[in-house]
């Protein structure tokens, strides 16, 4: 067992209840012992589901079914069930007779439709998924059911996670947004209140360039299915894809999002609850970069002045990416040509002359040439820090983006050296 | 200074004279003290000269100056100098113009027009290049010139390498190709002959998706400029752009190869000179990896069955750079699904159901599932090997490709956070 990230919260957040959503874990040795492993989330009757998945041509088989069921009627109940240990990924025809036989025991067991189960696996590829340790749980799941367990679900869905990772937010619609992620509800300014909370898991094979790891997203929100499919899908663009811990895309990436409409309020087109949802959803995505393998740095990558936003992300993931820049990073050595190469590799659009680099607000160099003023030992101090700004500008357009990293440490060679054994 | 790789050649193999060509070697005290830091090779009137250099949007002044003089008209002499230490990258306007004083200072001693001297750096990135310690020895490399100091050439180019690489072959034109690379003259049978031989430097920064590290291969061949560019281009592409130690892309790679014509052996044409100017440069790729930073095991990925050969490069390219693929082979950890996990991130048309993955002979997966035969002991004993065979069968089209790579491990990591300081 690893220790805990040194970049971890502080605190696991206090999480509300959501309306209409209970939850239970359970320890069913699907492949650890002594932990749980499977988590079961029941949505009410009237619940709207939406997701994102990874777009790997390996996906595992529950991502196929997940997409599958994505959209389908939302009339009766619905349930989410995460087990750990095990991906289910790349298992054949097997793989998907899993699924469905625990999406039938969920089914029969909470009275509702397997095809508005939704599940997830996650661990180890290729093996064959022991279902029948998992339904034979799914009772035990039902009777333990709770509003107020969702912290214990966060914990039964860790791997590799040195710590579980759960953010929160209520908002008021028509009003001002109140509270912070991770945090407890605010004032309440005019307006109704809706609570958006989450859960994720996540900490190596993180390169979601289409999805991302594990996420549940639950609020009591009323909302639509396609306006909250296009709302979840264009915040992901900014969140969960603007992270990488080591530039590997699982093939289990999986985000779920469950509106239960339990408070009553419809958030069709408020952009309270747009900025509620991508504040949860970037607070859980940064909480997996600081679960980073073996992180000892979180690091923040500004790229401005990009020929298009597309090109800043393409500038700022090679940068994230490259394995010279993370180790340079966890030798705390200020070593900006490794930058300059990332840059150079991206396949942007690129000026060599116009570029400038920075660390924080220290630039280093600027106008393809190290910076006049220029000082090794403050860049040098800087880098000792455990959170770090890298700030790119090209020089060439108004293109931007932000994406987040971590170091690239012995810790990571030693956890993947054995992840599997 | 790091021990020479376990994956290193016995030795540096014996290597011809080149007819048309000189070598000396130097201490100019760039940045590194004790050592030969600076190489010169003297080009005879007429030499042809090719290259392939880094398609990097922040190349070096170097390569700029190179790419532009090549091509250029062969009637007098040549001449290529490369020093270590310092890459002069991303050195603003001041890189140009170190380029310039060098190329002049050779071009006067040597007698021949500066816009024949070509230059290559490699090091450390964004330093001032300390061009007066250069041109202060051009004189001294002048008088140490010979036909048989080739080796010397090598060594003084290394910088993290561990071992200096050359290969060597010779060709029968119009005969049998005889010999092999890194060994000496085979017997001759019929035909006239040719000698071809190659030196080059690199260890990390090593993704050459474009082009290479250093190299430089010399013949006493006869061939034009075109046929000799378009000959390397294309054996370029399934050489040197087929290695990876961590998927960085030098600013510096540089490939350029001298045909000297005092054979007086016309090639134009031969697919026995294609043939081991192939070898050739396999072979100083292989070195590459073979000194890959913190390298313990050889791995050559063959790919087969893609939907295009693209596709095939593609794939072997996402295993050959995974870190987690990578780390899995230095725990000596048959983890195929990262495997599975890498084709599926990588962009290349996969049907999983027709997917196969073997080790070596040991198919591990057939079909999209575990194979029936798989056994963990058999795949474990053979990750013990220093030298591995990935296989995978995509079972869609004729597609093929092989990439070689590295390991990553702890030296990897202990090598690059500090290398800088």
């Amino acid at each position: 067992m690893a220790p805990v990230s040194p970049l971890a919260p502080a605190a696991f957040p206090a999480l509300p209840v959501i309306g209409g959503v209970r939850f239970a874990a359970v320890a069913a040795g699907v492949r650890y012992k002594g932990r749980t492993d499977v988590m079961l989330a029941e949505l009410a009757p009237g619940t709207v589901v939406a997701g994102v998945f990874t777009r790997s041509a390996t996906r595992a088989a529950p991502v196929l079914d997940c997409q599958a069921k994505n959209g389908g009627a939302a009339d009766g109940g619905a349930a989410i069930l995460v087990n750990s240990g095990n991906s289910n990924a790349f298992t054949g025809r097997g793989g998907m007779d899993a699924v469905a036989q625990i999406a039938a025991a969920v089914a029969g067991t909470l009275g509702i439709d397997a095809g508005r189960v939704f599940t997830s696996s996650t661990g180890v590829i290729g093996e064959p998924l022991p279902w029948d340790r998992i339904t034979a749980k799914v009772a035990e799941l039902r009777d333990n059911l709770a509003p107020d367990a969702m912290a214990g679900a966060a914990r039964a869905i860790m791997t590799t996670d040195t710590f579980a990772k759960g953010a929160t937010v209520t908002v008021q619609v028509g009003g001002q947004m109140g509270g912070q992620a991770g945090g407890q509800m605010g004032g309440q300014k005019g307006g109704q209140s809706v609570r958006i909370a989450g859960i994720a898991k996540g900490s190596g094979m993180i390169a979601p360039d289409m999805a991302t790891m594990l996420v549940y997203l639950f609020t009591d929100a009323r909302i639509g299915h396609a306006d909250l499919q296009a709302l979840v899908s264009s915040i992901n663009a900014r969140t969960f894809n603007c992270i990488t811990v080591d530039s590997d895309t699982s093939t289990s990436d999986t985000l779920l999002i469950a509106a239960t409409g339990a408070s009553g309020v419809d958030v069709t087109g408020s952009a309270a609850f747009a900025a509620g949802l991508e504040q949860v959803m970037l607070d859980l995505a940064l909480q997996v970069v600081r679960d980073g393998e073996g992180a000892t740095k979180f690091v923040e990558v500004q790229v401005t002045g990009a020929a298009s936003d597309a090109d800043a992300h393409r500038v700022g993931m090679a940068i994230a990416n490259s394995p010279l820049v993370k180790t340079a990073i966890a030798g705390q050595d200020a070593n900006w040509g490794r930058i300059v190469m990332a840059v150079g590799k991206s396949g942007a659009q690129a000026d060599r002359d116009r570029l400038g680099i920075r660390f924080g607000d220290i630039w280093v160099a600027r106008d393809g040439w190290r910076a006049p003023e220029y000082s090794e030992a403050e860049a040098s101090a800087y880098m000792k820090r455990q959170e770090l700004v890298i700030g790119v500008e090209m020089g060439i357009g108004a293109g931007r983006a932000t994406v987040w990293t971590c170091d690239l440490t012995h810790g990571y060679i030693d956890i993947n050296a054995d992840y599997r054994s």
